[in-house]
């Protein structure tokens, strides 16, 4: 890319080593999940801190924070060249504000929390794993304060998930969404809706080969070009982006509950799209990644949820899935379809269904507030756990492996992430909703497998800008909306009680 | 590794993050060849010199370049100290001779001259390929003038594939090796040997996943433990080494002539070895890598060659041959292993059996020396090529595909690294014949799968030392011996005439 400022030219030139390193820590990540052998462990870590300790000297080397300062007082630049600062600005004074020790304190407890978590989890002994949550979290607090922030400690761990997201704009989120979909759930129950009930399918094996044919066939049916892009196999399914011509998905195989491999391979490959429309200029500059976590996940989540457990898709896909796995020739696609989109109230977030999902991520939102804002101590967390899922969810966890040992977040130090989980399915709602209006054919498309007008809608609106607008001000500019939480409950409405 | 010099510590620590980068940089050329998506090379190609250029500012950088410096003038240090400062002051005095114009005209016309070259080697046109021939022989020139050299200029490139190596020794080397194989391979022709017939299995289609599966059987016999080692699949077999505890090898599957397969496999997994068998202490250190290319290629040809195609071998995998290649059951153990070891005077290169080879590395040699002697021009060289090729096999190449144009390494500028094969090939003989004097059971530990002697006899004389020591001094340390011919002359007489 070249602009029409020299700094800006300058600036670009001097972020290709940096963008290189990332892209070996990004191979590194993807390796590490997928094909290296698991003595490589050790090296592996050192050649990773090592690889980001170079991209922080780069980072900050005085020539390149003073261009970046040159270019924050120009004026007249257009919106990329902004865009190229915004995003550079960030990122340098996030680093300034962080000192080193605390960056390796962290670094250090994630490690070591992160072993500990696993063997509590496996035990289901959250004082065991209590002191170094404990370390975690007073040394996020002490980034809080480093980073500093306006109202709530809290909002400074936000940022930096999701750029300008506060608390202000989560409690507005939840207070409203949380009692209408728990309005929901209750009446879907209360029907004793056909969605509840608990499909055959779920309890069947199938043979791994045939799924993993399945699911490229149905990557094959969404257009995916394997020149710039693949496929792979982890245990967790994840995306890892190389560059813009380099998009990799895994995908994963229980053995069990096909939807979960199907579902998972759709919701990667809506992550890999957001990538592999980008705007081909944004191509080794500071713009190359999505907009934020939020619209990423609303990209995994339209493509996953909104088409892939539509009626119409999953009518689509049902001769397909009937080849490869035998036992579902015993169902109608209608009862696929409730398959796909079975409900129920349950103990862990990420085998969680469309309707209750969310209200995961409201106890973990409420939890991580009165954290950072010193209302609730590590010990009173386990209870405060359960009460509250009880009253949100109608169950309550009978051991800490079902409750608050589920999820690796917390040791790995991300407080802050779990909220874009649900400012990405708000927004896939707020995608699909204007996606309609503007694409008349949009159900008759996916009835005949025609993906191309809706990954078009997807380019122009999201995709090709990459990082150049914050979230918010990208949804503003071409959805019009912000993390508006409407146009999610009433699909919900539509899909669970009006069909 | 610690070691008890303090100057020697802060050299180890301030290699780490050169360590690491080399780390990337293995792994990116691993993926290139397995996985990556087609379309991800330009990025590729990016990041990969990058990282080279951020690898080459660390070790010319004033401060690590004075700590070299001020060890070198050390009295006391140990072996391995020693190696450390020679291995990166051998490596820092390169990068600081050779300007950056001529590494980036080398690295320009390396990409330029490869594509000419692969077009004009399927259109088997020389005069295409010639201009970039002679642009990237006129680099070499001058890089050889910037190192500098005592006798020839060819030394100085000879040097940086094989530490010390020179014209006079290879002068030696193949004035007396060359006649004497000629003399072998007229005697086995004359005298109609059964080596010399090319058996029927040569020609028959072998299924790839059947033979995917002998190979991994055939590593798994050989001890190969997976938890620091893999094999994947690529055109050109390579052993790619991330690390001590993260050896990876590639294999190649053509689907006709499944020996082909098994000796790569063999070969690779010989270079892995060497690497899998190194002290741990010597773990993200400069004298991680093996001694030289000759000592490596050494490890992969007593493997492949010595051991893998001696007839005890042939024996104790035909079994195993025969229950994944249908067709194999209709030879007896003795036609496999002349399967295994048919000679052949032919054109290519890479195709070459273990008689043949060395003429072959015997007529690259004569040329490269000549042309950096100013004795042939580029124009000259398809002539003069198919004139010695006559001379040296007694065949002669119909077109330049056959001739001139089969090899990578010129339009790729490894000029000088082609004599580093034969001395390999020699120094695998040097180790059999000193082996089988320490293992009295080496032949009957061959015959029941018994690798554990053999393997811990290359572990304490070659491989656990790494590059602490200088290939001529390894050589001469552990093995008494220089790159002499007799031993490896003397086994293919035994082998070929004498059996």
């Amino acid at each position: 890319m070249r602009c029409e400022n020299h700094i800006v030219n300058q600036i670009l030139d001097a972020y290709k080593p940096m963008w290189s390193l990332n892209h070996a820590i990004s191979l590194m990540g993807w390796d590490f999940e997928t094909y290296m052998p698991t003595s490589g462990t050790e090296e592996r870590g050192m050649a990773d801190s090592q690889l980001h300790i170079l991209h922080k000297n780069l980072l900050l080397n005085k020539d390149f924070v003073g261009l970046v300062e040159s270019a924050k007082k120009l004026d007249g630049l257009s919106d990329l060249e902004k865009g190229i600062v915004r995003v550079l600005n960030r990122e340098i004074t996030k680093q300034i504000k962080i000192p080193n020790e605390l960056t390796q304190a962290e670094s250090l407890e994630r490690i070591r929390g992160n072993m500990v978590w696993r063997e509590a989890r496996q035990k289901s002994d959250f004082m065991m794993y209590a002191p170094h949550l404990k370390k975690m979290i007073e040394i996020k607090k002490q980034i809080a304060e480093k980073i500093g922030y306006e109202k709530h400690p809290y909002d400074a761990l936000l940022d930096s998930f999701e750029e300008d997201l506060t608390v202000d704009d989560l409690d507005k989120v939840f207070g409203e969404l949380t009692p209408r979909i728990q309005k929901i759930l209750k009446k879907l129950v209360d029907l004793g809706s056909p969605f509840c009930k608990e499909s055959k399918l779920a309890k069947s094996n199938y043979d791994i080969q045939s799924v993993d044919k399945l699911n490229h066939d149905i990557l094959t049916l969404l257009q995916y070009d394997r020149k710039r892009f693949r496929m792979d196999v982890s245990t967790h399914p994840f995306t890892e982006t190389m560059g813009l011509n380099d998009v990799r998905i895994t995908t994963r195989y229980e053995g069990t509950d096909f939807k979960k491999s199907i579902s998972s391979t759709i919701h990667e490959a809506g992550h890999a799209l957001y990538d592999l429309q980008r705007d081909q200029s944004l191509s080794v500059t500071p713009l190359e990644g999505g907009s934020s976590l939020a619209l990423h996940e609303s990209q995994s989540r339209f493509w996953e949820n909104i088409v892939g457990r539509s009626l119409s898709f999953v009518q689509l896909i049902a001769p397909m899935i009937r080849k490869q796995v035998n036992f579902a020739n015993q169902v109608s696609d209608h009862e696929l379809y409730l398959y796909f989109n079975n409900v129920k109230a349950d103990y862990i977030r990420v085998d969680a269904d469309e309707v209750t999902y969310n209200l995961h991520i409201a106890l973990r939102y409420e939890i991580e507030k009165k954290i950072f804002g010193d209302e609730l101590s590590v010990s009173e967390i386990p209870e405060f756990w359960n009460d509250r899922m009880e009253q949100l969810l109608g169950v309550r966890p009978t051991n800490d492996s079902q409750g608050v040992l589920q999820d690796t977040h917390w040791s790995s130090g991300l407080f802050g992430y779990f909220p874009t989980y649900t400012l990405g399915n708000l927004v896939s709602a707020i995608i699909a909703s204007k996606m309609r209006k503007d694409l008349e054919d949009y159900e008759k498309d996916i009835k005949r497998g025609d993906f191309q007008p809706i990954r078009e809608w997807l380019r122009l609106k999201i995709h090709q800008h990459g990082s150049s607008y914050a979230p918010k001000v990208l949804l503003k500019n071409t959805l019009n909306e912000g993390y508006n939480p409407d146009y999610f409950v009433t699909y919900i409405e539509t899909k669970y009680l009006e069909s």
